[in-house]
């Protein structure tokens, strides 16, 4: 097991109706900015208890956070927040509110431009505090302090991570499931599970709870993704779901261990150029990944065939191959195409991103070494 | 799933030589109390690395915190932290001595009688900070509020629990393992195993990730009892043994379901009356609560036997008694004997115990059905 620093200070405030103790998380006194996304918590009742658990406090709104959070609409609340003095920022919303939100806390108290944080010229040494009420369960947003900001001039989407930015607290009501479309719940299935892999098929370390933990997420997903895309799933299948997506990603199982983000990295290229769904553009890119770079992922590849989809015959690469046909199989499941044709992308598209790659200078990988080539090969098999 | 809040800021240092970052983890002012058990930090080399790291920084050493911390050995420190305007602690050793660190932390502020504070009759609302250097791992104290006290004029042993006595650090190195007596490594397998179970097999609230890490610490307890109690074991056994024992109590596998400490309870009278070690009254106790308690626990019993044990085939009670004898023999596998006989306690001792739970009025178990006559039951069938 690798030496870890785990901290996680996040009050998680998870189940039925837990809404109604909003008020008294929230501080009493000083500015607050509501944020929130599309205007969809209008439609589904969860802006009228927000709404109502805010009488007595100071608020002010910003609406119109839109799904891969664009700094420059977000510029526009760090501007009114400045304005207003906000000290406390209540995020409404699915991991991009979220994520929005986090960068908006950054920037309030900086001067310099906030994008340098994106890009690693600026170190966050203060934040403004925000609370959470998750609407969709995907990124895991709500328990961690990272998050993924697009740039719609430059076509860019970076992430960032701070302790400063984690949540104080997040209310998690299962019940919000209920209003969502499938197609976000399927995201948030394949979001969730490719999470997990990232910090569990690198190389072995002999970390055992870790590894166990991790099979446990996967194998939950597994079980309540039928339940939950069904037509009429149970408050306790949405429960699994939500917890899975903030478990997934609080750090627990990723301490410890080699961790290897290159899918969500190749996915956000395809975002940022094409606009698809992040959810989507991981479950397109880790098959690839798990293909290509077997030979350094092999044991936990075979643990992985073995512990999560039962696979024991057949020779290594067999049973590698196998897994990844089921794991293809398990998205698809879930009404998510997989392939880069599916979303009309082809081979242009790939040599922009590995060029971009190349020119960035690059390397990915639990070992740091998937350069741009690889990066090209891994694309090339999703086609 | 039930609803459930979790918090747990503690940070986590963990790994080989990590108490090398000690001196960046403590106030740079004020006044420490340092505080330790038996002395046998001074044999093994973790006092002398910490007095290294304790350079530059102002404290005392407050020594002789026991096994099962004693009220009146505590309440001496209180006394010399109260003339020494002590603001810091720092303890040094395992389960014992957090408890009482926390004790000290809890009593350091108040004026009334803190035992009031084991009585529920005192909130905690104030304690001085800790930070630990974990030496045996076991009772899961580094990372939670909870603390176990015993009185010797009373002989009376009770628990208090409050988020302000979270350590505000913890540094766990595996390498202390290697010079612990196999009877303390023991101990910490055994209790570690029955705080899983203590959450774990109670009645089913289809919380489906916390019933998986549940099955992921006691399966990994499973594996590396023999690996951790042979002639030379490796760092990550250490490692996982000591990970498993934190993760177990830290909270996060028993949010949102019931729980059942009544072995817990029943085993306290066992050690406050005889001295027995708190693990080794855990391992008397558990199997006889088990058996007694299995119509109301029994779809998880079944889980149990499944899940752990691989046990499908026979009647319900049948599986049920099986998975109770691989329970037994886990824990006589670690050296540890299992029946009250084993200690020279017999009836007597059943009797006083449950006219202390009568007089007491104590109810205790999942369903709180579990009077003075079912402890008498659950004893009886251990002798």
């Amino acid at each position: 097991m690798n030496n870890f620093i785990y901290q996680n200070p996040v009050k998680i405030v998870f189940g039925k109706d837990q809404i109604n103790s909003l008020g008294s998380l929230l501080p009493k006194n000083g500015k607050i900015m509501v944020t929130y996304g599309g205007g969809s918590i209008k439609q589904n009742g969860i802006y009228d208890s927000i709404v109502k658990a805010l009488d007595g406090f100071s608020y002010i709104e910003f609406g119109g956070i839109e799904p891969n959070p664009k700094y420059e609409t977000l510029m526009k609340a760090v501007q009114i927040g400045k304005q207003e003095n906000v000290d406390f920022l209540l995020a409404i919303g699915g991991g991009s509110v979220l994520d929005g939100t986090k960068f908006i806390a950054a920037a309030l108290p900086i001067d310099n431009d906030p994008w340098d944080i994106l890009l690693g010229k600026t170190t966050v040494n203060t934040a403004i505090p925000i609370g959470t009420v998750l609407t969709l369960p995907a990124t895991g947003s709500e328990m961690n302090g990272g998050a993924v900001i697009s740039r719609i001039s430059t076509k860019e989407k970076y992430a960032f991570i701070s302790p400063l930015v984690m949540p104080q607290f997040s209310i998690l009501d299962p019940q919000v499931c209920s209003s969502l479309p499938h197609k976000q719940i399927a995201n948030g299935i394949v979001d969730t599970y490719v999470h997990v892999v990232e910090q569990y098929i690198t190389y072995p370390v002999n970390a055992m709870v870790q590894d166990y933990f991790a099979e446990s997420i996967l194998k939950t997903l597994i079980e309540v993704a039928p339940k939950v895309l069904s037509e009429n799933p149970a408050y306790d299948d949405f429960a699994n779901f939500m917890w899975s997506a903030t478990i997934a990603l609080n750090g627990i199982i990723g301490s410890g261990v080699p961790q290897d983000w290159a899918t969500h990295d190749i996915g956000h290229e395809l975002t940022a150029l094409h606009g698809i769904d992040h959810a989507r553009t991981l479950a397109i890119v880790l098959p690839g990944l798990l293909s290509v770079m077997r030979s350094t992922k092999r044991e936990k590849l075979e643990q992985y065939a073995y512990r999560i989809w039962g696979i024991s015959a057949g020779t290594s690469d067999e049973r590698i191959d196998e897994a990844i046909a089921k794991t293809i199989a398990f998205f698809e499941s879930t009404g998510i195409k997989t392939r880069l044709n599916d979303y009309g992308v082809n081979g242009t598209t790939i040599s922009v991103i590995a060029s971009r790659f190349k020119s960035r200078g690059t390397i990915l990988g639990e070992n740091q070494d998937i350069n741009y080539e690889t990066v090209e090969k891994i694309l090339n098999i999703r086609l």
